[in-house]
């Protein structure tokens, strides 16, 4: 069959292609007349609305409550944490005028939020009984890309950002960790992504923190997403902004914080997770539509048709079934399926004069082969249980193909060859000239020390000194 | 008794220092280091949440489509609608860096997202069927603010901007006019707030739009507060933008777009509709906590009622009503009474050793008088059964107030001495030199030409020229 207006390049032929091909044609996003802003459209920011929905649940079933700062920051803010504005000052966007007028002192839109808040909290925090203070933003933050790619990085980004203080180091740590598996379980459970969470290596943590922890998604082209991180900042940020409480004992003491962060970057590996050639296979519990109903017939049959269609559309929702009816009269039952089929809704039935005298509705599944009848009456159940399989279905595929595309290696030769199409688990000497060295030669970076990596002695797979971490990193080529 | 650290300034002595400490000692906000800039507490935000959570239901119920559009617009697009432009540029905020470099055009942070969301809609109708456009953005904006005040003007705000293109100018105006009756319904019976409904005189229009309407509501100083818009654009922006589609007919037609916005300035609506002397009075639809529970008794008293008190506040949590039990070991219950009652929750119950002993605990509502025994057993049922009863009863304490601030007057001197403690009806003569007048005498603004009011003929209440309007405006003083 020709590829048709609506297809997409082939995932094999040119991932890159397909991506960008597929984010606009599935309507996701358009560009913003802005370099490297995007707008998010009705269908994509869904998506999001429905990840945000179930992030901030279990953000508050955790104990955590969301608070709003200023988007605009006053540019000596960041001045104060010495490797923070060492790494953004190259992204900053500043506002020098304002009212009419020049500012006094620029300000910067935020990067991220570690310096606002870390005021704040000074001001809010005296007590040991004032923690842990544990709070979340979802917002807007702008860093300045020059290679900005649709959702993975954009000029203008949104996200929910974690920030926490804690009175001792344990608790901060403890708190590092839930927020890490917190990400862990939304990419598992909803994206059906089966991340690995892991710590970062020196050379690759967030400005500013002594310890940074992230959870690592594989792409089907074999490249690893880094799809959230959490923080451990010790006292840095508490000692730059005065972050200080009167302990038990009387003595002032600095808290410790954290800060985590998880972005609509995740759309952007739901798609790649997933996705195949004929376009976006997204999970049922991240689907704008779950089921998309095709009334088949035209003229007087189309009149027949489009009342059951409707209604058996009401059963489905009241079932909690997100249901659309695609009653575009101007397109042919053909083209619909092929729209919905590149849009990646996980279940599309059709419904014609034949299924009506039949009672029943043929389903096609997103990822099966052929048509199966579904009774009318047993529909609404039926369904359920086919989402929840699909669902399942995605997670299991995504970690087989995850399994089959990581090999532990101990050559470089073999290493070489498994970043091409995957990741490496392999030995690090942990020098980050050594790490730029992999980089150059490969295009691969260690993506984490893995939490479940068996501990393991072992050379670095580049330079044959000795492992720095006690077990296998994860390397790979990365977004 | 001698006015605590935690009270505030008594409405009758000074209404703007009432508020303006109040916000801060109920936290619902703090001060950002910018000037004009707000934090909202998570105390404040809880409350953004659930007025926010109720109007995205209402919109999406209405057909629309949230979307999000990008922070930065080129300073250009502003250019093109020439009203937009002047009524917007003072206030605008403009980022002439980014990346280490300066931007060859400057980006203006967006104060509202009319031109860019221009611009992307004339990219995606072509065709009658694309029509109506029904997209909704939740967003921050930025407008500069010489005057600030916390929740009503500041440089940044949160609020939702309802954008929509239409084919014809009755299915734009049918728009304008359903966003106005969801911003009223809001404020009625989730915020408690008797507004008016009415279309803005020609001098109160917003900067581009050809009609302009508002919902106005009376604080307990007898001001009006505009608490949300809806903008009749006729075919402005779409002239502006390029916004065509092909009719049936097969000829190019402009759109006629409609604009709408409600914000967090609400939250300072409802602080300054319902508040009182001993402090903030929330309806309970936007109550972060609905019912706090405040265990008496100390040592091992104190051990025994706790277990009670959370194993009703669960009872409670599961009837649907936010309950927080406030077991903070180091405060008085007296201390934690007035605490509680300065922030606004609706019910405090009181539970100790006697109370358990005889089966009950001690409600007092935030505006009744006493104290009521209520049995535990019957406490979730009764509970809910007082909440909506005390959010009937905000409503209606506020209708009273409104109606009572509120006089139709014909002569001068009746409208100069109406204005200062509330509204006056009277005729306006609609030249915008006579209402320039009247707001330098008495510093009252027409607020609306009300939709429900009577035809009616009169004579300028300042001019004695023929009335405009065919019935009375409302005048009043405004935040």
């Amino acid at each position: 069959m020709a590829r048709d207006e609506r297809g997409v390049t082939p995932q094999s032929e040119d991932f890159s292609a397909w991506y960008n091909e597929l984010v606009f044609k599935a309507e996701l996003v358009d560009r913003g007349p802005v370099r490297g802003t995007m707008v998010i459209r009705p269908y994509g920011y869904r998506i999001w609305e429905l990840l945000q929905a179930d992030m901030d649940r279990r953000i508050k079933e955790t104990g955590h409550v969301n608070a709003y700062f200023p988007l605009l920051i006053p540019e000596s803010y960041m001045q104060r944490e010495a490797e923070h504005v060492e790494g953004f000052a190259p992204e900053l966007a500043v506002v020098t005028h304002a009212g009419g007028k020049e500012l006094e002192e620029p300000l910067i839109i935020r990067p991220t939020s570690e310096t606002i808040i870390g005021e704040m909290m000074a001001k809010w925090i005296s007590s040991h009984r004032d923690l842990p203070m544990l709070l979340n933003q979802w917002a807007n933050v702008v860093r300045w890309e020059l290679r900005p790619r649709m959702f993975l990085r954009t000029t203008e980004f949104l996200w929910q950002e974690g920030h926490t203080a804690h009175a001792d180091e344990a608790d901060a740590m403890a708190e590092t960790m839930l927020a890490l598996d917190l990400y862990a379980h939304v990419a598992r459970d909803i994206a059906a992504m089966p991340v690995v969470e892991g710590e970062k290596t020196p050379g690759e943590r967030f400005a500013g923190a002594q310890r940074t922890f992230t959870v690592e998604g594989m792409m089907r082209d074999g490249r690893a997403l880094q799809s959230g991180t959490s923080h451990f900042m010790g006292t840095n940020f508490a000692r730059a902004f005065g972050i200080r409480y009167a302990a038990e004992s009387g003595n002032e003491e600095f808290c410790h914080t954290t800060s985590w962060g998880m972005s609509a970057r995740m759309i952007g590996g739901v798609i790649m997770t997933h996705g195949d050639d004929k376009g976006l296979v997204l999970p049922p519990l991240l689907a704008p539509y779950q089921v998309v109903i095709v009334p088949i017939g035209r003229g007087d049959q189309a009149e027949q048709v489009l009342p059951p269609a409707t209604e058996l559309a009401d059963r489905l929702r009241r079932a909690g079934i997100r249901t659309h009816v695609d009653n575009r009269p101007q397109l042919s039952p053909g083209f619909k399926f092929n729209d919905w089929e590149m849009r990646g809704v996980p279940i599309r039935l059709e419904l014609g004069p034949r299924d009506l005298a039949a009672g029943t509705t043929l389903m096609s599944t997103r990822l099966g082969e052929g048509k199966t009848p579904v009774s009318l009456d047993l529909a609404p159940a039926r369904l359920e249980l086919e989402l929840t399989a699909f669902q399942s279905l995605l997670l299991q595929r995504a970690t087989e193909f995850r399994d089959d595309h990581t090999s532990t290696v101990d050559s470089w030769d073999e290493f070489a060859e498994a970043v091409k199409t995957g990741w490496a688990l392999a030995f690090g000497c942990g020098s980050s000239e050594c790490e730029d060295d992999i980089k150059a030669a490969t295009g691969a970076t260690p993506r984490c020390i893995p939490a479940e990596g068996a501990l393991e002695e072992g050379m670095c797979v580049r330079c044959k000194q000795p492992s720095a971490y006690g077990k296998r990193l994860i390397f790979g080529r990365a977004y």
